[in-house]
């Protein structure tokens, strides 16, 4: 009558969401809600993987688990993946979102000395440790919201000497693998080269991505394709510069304007193109046929305004893989909380609770190259999940502005 | 050197935001951004009651405290006041939000079930025990987010003997004098009087009122005026039935169209019109004139899609003083989270933070009767407090998602 050994066995759950159905993969399509529910769940886990997951009467039978949690009348489910932060940064914004509530244009505000500039300014004049306390303090928010896994975003640095700095904070802040580094030098044009984009652009190119890709500082590289940022050209150039030393590509897309970013994305092969509020029936079919995910970021859209949102219906009906992140940074979404994101997926975007969750979780974590590893509950997966305060998923989205993350545990340790 | 006798120093707070400058009555106008602000400051309490406010150093050197908090790079400001929720309720309507979000209307919703008639079932249907546990983890969680009193309308039960219950429920909840009861029988017409809302309003006014006026079991009366509700004639009998028993007035007013709602507000001398998102300017200057309080929800606008936002700078421009409460309901804004209601005022309507704040501590007790007594830091109040976890009261609604409630201190004992 001795059980297997295992550390950890939350069982008697309302509702397990496995997210763990069907082919390997991002969800997509009318697949998109399946949250793989099973219900009266139970996971089994042991040096930090998980060893299984199943009914919970088998499982309580079948381990002698070292600890339990009693999920009882709650909702457990992976921990949440955030698929598109900037983490790292310096100096807060809060001025200057509070003149943008009152009615302040992009432009007025840039005028006064506001903008992405604003924090590269505050970047190059933090200490590195001043930069890895405040992101670390960031991190650990994040985690007692349920955000298990992370990708992190240089570019407030735009200098090589600052984005490897700002990458290896990332490096020293990531101790048990849970962040994915993003090289973004071409997040901006920085005041050095005012007028000089397509200069700037070749340093990112032909500088920064090899010194960047020689000392492995970043899984992804990323960049802003729109106008008076990086334009297709001047992306193709850097992103392909990045390809070619085997860095996986992200592409910040369509966000203020049409200006082809999704189709960019989808030609070459980018694992995700992110904002894509202005993004096109042909951008959508293009991102579609690539299989490249759309990582949606609502909070945004709510924190400068909540006039325009991303066509995230027209996306889910095309079958582009929909993930849903925070876009964590100090001058258009101000916040940690990616379940916070979640339900301003579901009334902004029009996303289901089940959708935007799969964006969250298992989409998130296939577009960070990720997908076997985290975003599911499965054996042999990280032991990354997150019980519910509440007998059902959907609560999450619709109780909004609570932590729902009764309890957090994070390669197998109950972390909150 | 041995110092006056205090239960508890609150001290080298960065802020302090005493919400307690000019004359008695609430903030308007310009002057509704005067949060009181005080550099390094402190606050004395003692028997439940706040003893002193002043500079951080005279006040350590007056007192000698039972217990310190020390508030170093952090603002404090007045317990939250919520001037407006339904927090006794039975049930939850996250069906009928989903659909919402993937685009259902209003009425295709009610035609199948949902709307407030569901919740007037589930109400009838619950407990009064269950009913009083779910509303009492409700007030925990406004507690634990900062908001140290709130108005709580009846108005599920729609029944003499239901809408008593739920008074009594508030009642029970109310150990220490932090709720303020408002009657809402007219909240919507019960299934039983379908076709026949003028006998309804007859029911509510001329037996309803009279019964808990009797009972001493609410300090205002609200009514929903609005059209398919209560027409202006039926919210008048209603509102003058309860002002004759010494009721306080409070309205839905002009939430989903100009019906009137402001004007009747202002002419029958209510404490506030609530909602108010169809406000003409003619309304909003007879508020003005009235001094009626307008209390905007716009959360509630937040839950419904984020179309409609109430027009608070105009309102804020003719002098009509201005609070923000969450509505905290099953059917249009689940959440009990004050802080997430001011993000949303800065974001949705405009406001800034200082207005905001003003409007969820000040504005919000002077709407409710309370405003020599909680809503702000004097000496004689009630020690009811908030430390935030930040240097500047600004970072609460920019830095969104995230409770910002460090210390929570209520009749002046720590409770979070």
């Amino acid at each position: 009558m001795t059980g297997l050994p295992c550390d950890l066995l939350v069982h008697s759950a309302a509702e397990v969401l496995t997210m763990a159905g069907g082919p390997p993969g991002p969800l997509r399509g009318k697949d998109q809600g399946g949250v793989g529910l099973l219900r009266d769940g139970a996971v089994a886990c042991g040096g930090g993987r998980i060893l299984e997951v199943g009914p919970s009467d088998a499982l309580r039978r079948r381990y002698a688990p070292r600890a339990e949690i009693d999920a009882a009348g709650r909702a457990v489910l992976p921990g949440l993946v955030d698929a598109h932060t900037h983490l790292v940064f310096a100096g807060s914004r809060e001025g200057e979102w509070e003149r943008r509530c009152l009615g302040a244009t992009y432009a007025e505000i840039a005028a006064a000395g506001g903008g992405i500039r604003s924090s590269v300014r505050s970047f190059r004049a933090a200490s590195t440790e001043s930069l890895l306390e405040a992101a670390r303090r960031r991190r650990r928010t994040a985690l007692l919201h349920g955000t298990t896994t992370m990708e992190v975003k240089s570019g407030y640095g735009l200098s090589l000497a600052e984005e490897i700095r700002a990458l290896e904070v990332i490096r020293a802040l990531d101790d048990r693998g849970d962040l994915v580094p993003t090289f973004l030098g071409a997040h901006a044009v920085p005041p050095e080269y005012d007028g000089r984009t397509g200069e700037y652009a070749r340093v990112v190119a032909e500088e920064m991505i090899p010194e960047v890709a020689r000392r492995g500082l970043a899984r992804f590289c990323d960049a802003f394709c729109e106008e008076r940022y990086f334009d297709a050209a001047q992306s193709r150039a850097i992103l392909g510069a990045a390809k070619a030393r085997g860095m996986g590509l992200r592409l910040h897309a369509d966000e203020l304007s049409a200006c082809g970013g999704a189709e960019l994305a989808a030609s070459l092969g980018c694992a995700s193109a992110d904002h894509l509020l202005e993004a096109t029936p042909a951008g959508i079919a293009a991102l579609a046929a690539a299989g490249t995910t759309a990582v949606l970021l609502p909070a945004t859209s709510f924190f400068l305004g909540m006039r325009r949102w991303a066509p995230a219906r027209a996306m889910i009906d095309a079958g582009v893989p929909v993930a849903v992140a925070t876009d964590c940074n100090p001058g258009s979404s101000m916040t940690e909380n990616l379940q916070q994101a979640i339900a301003m997926g579901c009334v902004g975007l029009g996303l289901t609770a089940a959708e935007a969750l799969v964006g969250a979780t298992r989409n998130a974590a296939w577009s960070l190259g990720l997908g076997t590893e985290v975003g599911a509950l499965a054996a042999g997966m990280r032991a990354d999940l997150v019980v519910l305060d509440a007998e059902s998923h959907r609560m999450l989205p619709y109780h909004h502005g609570v932590n729902h993350a009764a309890v957090v545990v994070h390669h197998g340790e109950v972390v909150r």
